[in-house]
């Protein structure tokens, strides 16, 4: 049974630790057309190289989130096997656009620890960064766990807490190298509304829902290598449920918003998340989004947004928290990120 | 919310008006073998590169019925996004063959228009024309839908009824360049039945039938970027079910026919279809086929035979209309097209 | 009717006879990405390009498995249609990588035949062998099934009964050309464990669990195209039930066996194989592996391991069989293949 992975428990990790996580994944045009299975994908730059070569890019990008699903899902056999929930995301960033034939790789260092007073478990900070063959850095991301101890008596790490900014700045964001937005297709990209059309404050609902069957969110979940037990076996939670994984909650609420954001091309920048309450088959999801703010880039035609998309599995629209503060029960998923439009 | 498409409804058309359908699609070898994983697919012409050469095509194109979803997907949020019902297909021909790195867009006219007598919704009529990157139209076809009006108390647009023939004609057939059966191969075909071999008014049983699930019909569905609400979220009819995509009753009947019609290979005509009643999960679709017509062609060895193909979901065969003239309850789709095939 | 094959029936065989199987196909990137999707594959050489170049191959070839049931599917019109039961597998070998843009087709000789006592079905003994566009050997299997006959008056067949080996002797595996594990990534493939420290008798519990959907395991047996009607249609048992393709189990169960075996990384021999008990939707899958063997192979770094993987639906381990020597009822699957791993 020695030869099992067990997962590494809150006391075996250190800070300044680095963790090379295991089965790089070449990506093909069937990731890609598989994305567009799971998902109601519509965005015009990930569906069609001609319009992505419109847009100054060699060819259409796999989706940004089937990118950050595979660079994730390496993760978890080192992170978050023993985890009891995933706390938050901030500082992400894409990098470079990944293509067809690409094969990644993700790598973490242990940025943050913090033993809970109960001494039962406690909270790890990982910054991860995805990178392709010729290793050149993809993506990165900061991501927060409670994780188990293993042995109660184990002695508490020193508390370090990462000073994470709450949003990347607008000029910290990496625009696609020769991406324009200057000869941009309005008509095949689905919708008139450029940037200058968004106001900061506008909340937009993106109407249409999907029901969330046992069969997808597996498909889904396994497709990125994300193999935690949870997931997919109906036997682990006492309840009988399969949880289902936050990223396919993610990708699920951002193809949704394709209905009023058809123009917020890529995403660049994650700035927080958090996944407000477990989705299970069943669920209808169905999401929201408010404009929290806007800024210029340099490239040519584009302008950033900073989005908050909110997924809800009760159809409730502009609604996030109580008057406790806590988040309401019909929301999954609030996650702060920014994207590109044409100007 | 006004950044929402909220479709277009019945006023909103005018005879003559074109329709520049949004999100081109490129297709990979991934869509191809999703088609194999969602319907039971095997004709060795769509399966097999090497098949294909031997048949004169410089490799296996994508289904022709996957070319047509792709095509079809684009029109919804445009045409059929307040439908009440798809009312028909006709004039369908299948005009090039579509490969593995294409990149598919769709473009339609309105042709005809006809308000109800009672004055809440009308008929609306396109042409639909494919195209891929080379600005080649792959296909085309004329569909028409009746569509709610939004303001009862907009007036009528003058009646304007296509005049559509019943048929394609043999002689409008459009064969891919090159295809060549005479050195066709019956055996790895996997059936020993040629053109002449064929009689018409035969009836052939398909024998085998395929249970729906909720997943599958979504996912097929999603692949062809078709996102109409009514196939994916559960809260959207007052039944709770949710209404299956009528293309996946056609993909699953064409390719459930393999059983008896190995070597009807290609789709060259749609000449007319109409989904007789609704399918939903649960059901098992079966399909029975009856041989309408039978045509020579130009090209070396090929055939063309004209199919009635019929899905059913209570297994029966050979049974259509009731006395009164209406499709029997069992009855899933009736759909008249051109194959090619060995003579 | 006449045109739909009903396969055929034990007295249609006699020893010495070619099945030539239809329909060849062409794989790609998407059917490698489907089996990611379709199970928890993680074994690295199949995952990623860099890393199968890192162990001399030129790309990651598609997984054995995959390639087997690629094969396997086409032999099930022939062979299987009318088949009582699967009884056994043996003399298999893995004799070359199947890459993407390789063209599959299927051949199988009639080995054995052997009316059962009753007179009602006999038992058929197949070697089976998958070829590429080139015409070279893939890989091949002997397999028997029970056949009910046609015609029960129809005269039995001399018996004729094979002289299989028990196990394919180490020193008959082929070992991929170029393969060289001397700079295998240990920390990329995700386990530390080499061929050294496994002993024979060793038990491995792999932990992981997957619960079956319906959906999945029709689309993972439609991609191979397997079509008999047992896995698709719930009319077609008296109980409603859908019986799972073994060979679905099969793939499960190698890839949980990640958990305990990711250096385990290609199929070279297969040396029987059993399906103890019917699996249907619901259940949980599980599996554990006992080290059966181990050899030294001429390749630089490559060690053989032979390996006895079970599958359970009760999430037993290490028990197999009753007092009375039948599979106990929780399992499932009894497969001895070969493996190879770095030394």
């Amino acid at each position: 049974m020695a030869k099992t992975n067990s997962g590494r428990f809150f006391e075996d990790y250190a800070v300044g630790q680095v963790l090379t996580h295991a089965v790089p994944r070449t990506v093909s045009g069937g990731e890609r057309a598989l994305y567009h299975m799971l998902y109601p994908a519509r965005h015009a730059l990930y569906s069609s190289d001609e319009f992505a070569r419109g847009c100054g890019l060699p060819a259409s990008p796999l989706d940004d989130l089937a990118a950050f699903h595979v660079v994730f899902g390496k993760t978890v056999p080192d992170v978050s096997l023993n985890a009891v929930a995933n706390l938050g995301y901030g500082e992400g960033r894409f990098l470079k656009p990944v293509y067809p034939g690409d094969t990644l790789r993700s790598v973490s260092e242990v940025i943050g620890l913090k033993q809970n007073s109960n001494g039962k478990s406690g909270v790890v900070y990982v910054r991860t960064t995805g990178l392709n063959q010729r290793d050149e850095a993809v993506l990165e991301y900061v991501r927060w766990v409670m994780v188990r101890k293993r042995d109660l008596e184990a002695p508490a790490a020193e508390t370090v807490i990462p000073e994470l900014a709450k949003t990347v700045a607008a000029s910290d964001l990496l625009i696609p190298e020769g991406l324009d937005f200057t000869g941009y297709d309005f008509d095949l990209a689905g919708e008139p509304h450029r940037w200058g059309d968004y106001e900061v404050g506008e909340v937009i609902d993106h109407v249409d829902g999907v029901t969330i069957e046992e069969s997808e969110h597996m498909q889904a979940t396994r497709l990125w290598q994300n193999t935690a037990k949870v997931h997919f076996d109906a036997t682990f939670r006492p309840d009988g449920q399969r949880l289902i994984y936050g990223g396919h909650v993610i990708s699920m609420a951002r193809t949704l918003s394709f209905n009023g954001l058809a123009n917020a091309q890529m995403i660049v920048g994650l700035n927080a998340g958090a996944h407000a309450n477990p989705c299970f088959s069943g669920d209808t999801v169905k999401a929201w989004t408010e404009v929290l703010d806007k800024a210029e880039t340099a490239a040519p035609g584009v302008g950033a947004v900073r989005l908050r998309l909110v997924a809800t599995k009760d159809g409730s629209v502009g609604e996030l928290k109580g008057d406790d503060g806590k988040y309401l029960p019909g929301v999954l998923l609030d996650l702060d990120y920014w994207a590109l439009m044409p100007v």
